[in-house]
């Protein structure tokens, strides 16, 4: 097997050189850089990694950490942020905690075990005390206490877009339905945009909640059904929720868009062929997933960052449900 | 920090005895190890396992190879193939290759230098002369000529399944739709199981098909239109397929399932909220990741595995297209 020793020997310089080159660590002339790295490529030297991570002590690994991939939201922006990660030659590290406190902290100790060079979190519990100091990382969608950096898209801004969306295409009674979170999260601020922009333009509105999870989808809504007949415009809190409506509502003979207009949040139904496509409030995944990496790469290298909150634009996505 | 000198200090044996049990090597009487590993919990003591490794010369890391996470058949087998994993103790990194193989040899380079403890790969590319002997690897959907073990779902009884349900459901003339890879791919294997089932049945039947990718699949179905519009079943090699023919086709005023019947293949929407619902050839994902991982550990462990290839059974689930 190649060593790093007949590579400085091919180049004519000192293991030490080799060395440099290959951590990109100290300074080395141009020509001499070249020289090594026709070297490497001749003898098809690979450094181990294992090695160098040991001698460094850490690996251009970024561990993941979310409820499930499974979920199309999710599936997506990891691969966003794999192919963020990628640029930079880190790999990425995926952990599913299905959404359990006690699994995301099984998991944030195996990561400080294993020296990740940083984790992207998406928890929703609160777990905030076992979140170590000195391992960098962001959050999506979820605010920490100990100045932990977090990237959303733009929720308050998006709620205000779907109440405007809905009366422009015809409500005079637009609902808020979703799941209300124990500790603070992001997307309560879609409750808020929706309000601050119900009362702007004097709508009269209905907000209507539980706490999450919400287990039993169908029994929430036939209370909304039943409580707030009167309704015809909904801003359900996920694309889920608007489609899970949508269904029982036309089981009751209300249609959509004609009886009551709707509006997801997510944007994750990719596909033209399955029905109803819903109107719904875009998040900007890709932007998310790419600019969570570039401030994880900031922490990494301890560039201060200017702000706690990255808010990305959200858009509305107009389909067949208003 | 506290160091494994600390840990045997306090159990009152040997560095080499802590080691042993932290690695799992070698025989510790039981005693032994539980003064080890109370030592260990009231030190708080983690391993390093950077460190570990690089004694070692292996992670306990598997890396999972796809073409896209982003999509839903592959983020349900990467959300199993996590928690199967998990369940040893070993983490998943995850390699998304968008399917060229450019990429995927670059991956499996990566994957060399990084001394994985082993490979799952799926890809639908001829990079067989690229795969390393020395990386325990099993691959999914797809054969390799170096004795790679290859997990797939039972293809062949998908088909034969298919065109018995397209029958019973009062097709007359059923036609299997597809593309076809450049190298020989386990999902070919759907169209020889159709092929089989109507000779044995004598029924009559249209085989339509272009080499993969199909880039204008809009052109395609049209064509098959044209050409075929007398068939009065489709099995489509996947479930995408099958609902962007039964767009295709509604637009012309075709029926589904009055006028034509429609099989997917897949299983991979399960949300009842949209429409239509598939009927289809489930492939049985969960049992798939798992039985993937344990090969793996075999071939890990060097434990010889008794076949090359794993076919799981598939089941038909009826949807709204039948």
């Amino acid at each position: 097997m190649t060593s790093i020793k007949d590579v400085a020997n091919l180049a004519g310089v000192a293991v030490g050189t080799v060395s440099r080159v290959i951590n990109n660590s100290g300074a080395v002339k141009p020509k001499t850089r070249q020289k090594v790295e026709e070297a490497i490529q001749e003898l098809n030297y690979f450094p181990n990694e294992v090695a160098r991570n040991f001698k460094m002590q850490k690996s251009k690994m970024v561990a993941l950490l979310l409820p499930s991939i499974w979920n199309p939201f999710f599936s997506e922006l990891a691969y966003y942020i794999e192919d963020e990660l990628d640029r930079e030659g880190y790999k990425l590290m995926l952990c599913n905690s299905g959404g359990k406190p006690e699994k995301e902290l099984y998991y944030l100790d195996m990561l400080r075990q294993n020296k990740v060079a940083g984790i992207v979190g998406i928890t929703y519990n609160d777990i905030e005390n076992n979140v170590s100091n000195d391992i960098p990382i962001v959050s999506i969608d979820r605010h920490f206490n100990k100045k932990i950096t977090c990237v959303t898209s733009d929720n308050y801004e998006g709620g205000r877009l779907a109440l405007r969306e809905l009366v422009k295409a015809g409500a005079r009674k637009p609902a808020f339905m979703g799941s209300v979170t124990s500790v603070f999260s992001e997307t309560m601020n879609r409750r808020e945009g929706f309000i601050h922009e119900a009362q702007v333009l004097g709508v009269d509105y209905v907000i209507y909640e539980k706490p999450d999870p919400i287990v039993d989808n169908q029994a929430f809504i036939s209370e909304f059904l039943q409580k707030h007949g009167d309704a015809d415009g909904i801003f359900a809190i996920t694309d889920m929720f608007a489609a899970s409506y949508i269904d029982q509502a036309s089981k009751q003979g209300i249609r959509v868009p004609e009886d009551v207009k709707v509006i997801g949040y997510d944007g994750i139904q990719d596909s033209p062929y399955f029905h109803p496509i819903l109107s719904t409030i875009r998040q900007p995944v890709e932007e998310m997933a790419r600019t969570t990496i570039r401030l994880l790469y900031d922490k990494i290298e301890g560039i201060p960052l200017e702000k706690q909150v990255y808010r990305i634009p959200v858009v509305f996505r107009q389909g067949e449900t208003t």
